[in-house]
């Protein structure tokens, strides 16, 4: 297998994450090593030296890298390796277009810049502490409030809001109990506009829900159904907007709900 | 402001990110728009038009995109903008270097690949169960175990290593009363080489407890300093390896956490 490395003077998340994309492109399987905070000559030297060490003139690693040092960059890009410069390639054709000299600056991406940051682990707690319905007294405070059947999608993508887009959203499941005539609870009225649903096949759920607890009511593909069907005529009485999660990550579940709802992400 | 769209048939996270990464290079600031899951040539063509409506010569509106479908590509390069092709700019070069022909196929960075996924989705479900100390049953299913003060940071480490990586992260916290004389508490003894320390700043540590409890015990400074004093001798008595998160952002953490470890990345 051929190697890729991903290789970055911060924490070579972009290297990697672009990469990844790059590559699964390719039909093959490639070996990947990730190698993040080269950020001193010494450092640079070494990773030369291990790159250069594979010595396979058949497979001559790939290098996949966002270096904005300079020096460190040349040491990388002379080990024998085909480099791939993710960061440079784009800036160089972005100063004359811009007809600006860029002025680089390392640890800006994944940095901790402090007012997002705080934002960011406010809206991580804030997720945490109002997952699942745990609590309903702050919804004044939540962005966003998802809500759906147990098992859905709802935490996953409560999380991963307020982690990547930095925005405090809560999340409320609608449970057995309450199908029998489902209406929206009386706490959630006056954040409707903030309020959106998930929805997922019954059949998906059904599935979710034995690896939980197997043959019981709650998993049972009736009850599923139940749920799911009650859950979706309430979405559409209340205008409540909703996807469905069944074939979607938690990337593109929330992209949706970003798209849809029209909030902006406070980070990168 | 100059506009800058980011535009992908995907969730275009990698457009956003990467595109943030380079423009965060130039010391100006951008109006940013992001397009994802542009799919259909109409809503390609939707956004040509809102490109096109611009339409101010002195500022043509930035494009980093992602697109793999190639019609859908050309209708976004030729509305009236500065196209950056992240993607293919790379997936050129490479065939050459491999010897190979890519095979375009849309949504495979953030899609829902089955076996990495559930593991993600089971990664993210016992962090949360085993979040801050509150079981101590399942530590033999843990990959990593996050230990350090409370505050330092092992909430929203733990959940990043379960949600970005699919690695399943427990975490304990050292609290108040254990500090008289701390020890290696006897449940997690059995799982020494998972363990990863986490320390922190004292006075970091005081205002981000004095948010939380303002002229408490719990936030006073010489309880920080106690605090962080006893737990790094712990931490240099066990050989427990650790990090100083005072000035890191999450993923800053969880990156070397992942180099000291040697863990892999599970997912992308």
């Amino acid at each position: 297998m051929r190697k890729v490395f991903y290789i970055s003077d911060g924490t070579a998340i972009t290297a990697e994450v672009l990469g990844h994309a790059v590559l699964s492109q390719f039909d093959v399987k490639f070996e990947q090593i990730t190698i993040p905070f080269v950020e001193s000559l010494e450092k640079a030297q070494k990773v030369a030296y291990k790159i250069n060490d594979i010595n396979d003139d058949d497979e001559i690693p790939l290098v996949f890298h966002s270096i904005i040092d300079t020096t460190i960059r040349s040491i990388i890009e002379e080990a024998n390796c085909l480099p791939h410069d993710f960061l440079n390639s784009f800036v160089a054709p972005l100063e004359k277009q811009l007809g600006l000299k860029a002025k680089p600056k390392t640890h800006r991406t994944h940095g901790i810049a402090n007012e997002a940051y705080n934002a960011r682990i406010d809206a991580i707690n804030y997720s945490l502490d109002n997952d699942d319905g745990i609590s309903l007294k702050h919804l004044d405070k939540a962005e966003i409030i998802l809500v759906g059947v147990s098992r859905c999608g709802k935490t996953p993508s409560s999380l991963y809001l307020a982690m990547q887009f930095g925005i405090a959203t809560a999340n409320y499941p609608f449970i057995g109990q309450d199908m029998d005539s489902l209406v929206l609870p009386e706490q959630l009225k006056a954040y409707k506009h903030k309020i959106f649903g998930l929805t997922i096949d019954p059949n998906r759920l059904h599935d979710i829900r034995n690896q939980r607890r197997a043959n019981s009511q709650y998993s049972s593909l009736r009850n599923c159904r139940l749920e799911v069907k009650e859950v979706e005529m309430l979405y559409r009485k209340e205008r409540i907007p909703y996807i469905d999660t069944t074939k979607l990550s938690v990337e593109e579940i929330t992209a949706k709900i970003i798209e849809i709802t029209g909030h902006k992400r406070k980070m990168f």
